[in-house]
């Protein structure tokens, strides 16, 4: 199943040490730069929150066990290393312009593929 | 980006129009078959939700506004129809046995793709 990147995201984090693990910062600021074809998907939006699917292209898709717990599985985790390394982490929107979000709350490293954006959860129009 | 299938989740739900659009029903009973070769990916799995996120095999993925609201675009949405048919729901687990996975909670089509599980944001081990 094939997944084309619908867009980047900028971060402060160069390197996949630096970026937080996910959940427990919550404050860095960065941008999602949709490609302009996708443009339109972002019509009408106007929600606080965003669910951002990116791909962690540097993560290791080898391991199947954890390197800090090697009895706990992957699948027991929210790391980016993993047979497919599709990561999920919600923000907060700061605003919307054309086909740029500012986000408050990112973990990715800087320059990560966004393979999606969602409507959070907390939004009940699903 | 290639993502390979990791399993495959059984629900009671034959068709696009049968599945519950997600976050409204939240008592369906599914299977996750997870392919023997991952097993290893569920070592100490021991929490009482997933995150399930799996390939909306049979949705379009030419469509950028929704069907029932043109005025909005599908990144608004949780729809599975978008660019990356990438749907995430979280589910209550029954129980783990081996490498199948017994939840509660699904919306998806019978026979669905898997291609990752997580834990809960609402576990805090990451």
């Amino acid at each position: 199943m094939e997944c084309d990147p619908i867009g980047i995201v900028s971060t402060p984090f160069e390197t996949t040490s630096e970026a937080p693990s996910q959940g427990f910062h919550e404050d860095a600021a960065g941008v999602v730069h949709l490609d302009e074809a996708y443009a339109a998907g972002l019509s009408g939006f106007d929600a606080s929150s965003v669910v951002i699917v990116w791909w962690a292209d540097r993560a290791d898709r080898s391991v199947l066990t954890l390197d800090r717990d090697p009895s706990r599985g992957v699948f027991t985790s929210r790391s980016p290393a993993r047979p497919n390394p599709v990561c999920i982490t919600e923000c907060d929107v700061i605003d919307v312009e054309g086909s740029t979000l500012r986000v408050r709350g990112v973990d990715m490293v800087d320059g990560s593929p966004v393979i999606d954006l969602k409507a959070s959860l907390r939004d009940r129009r699903g």
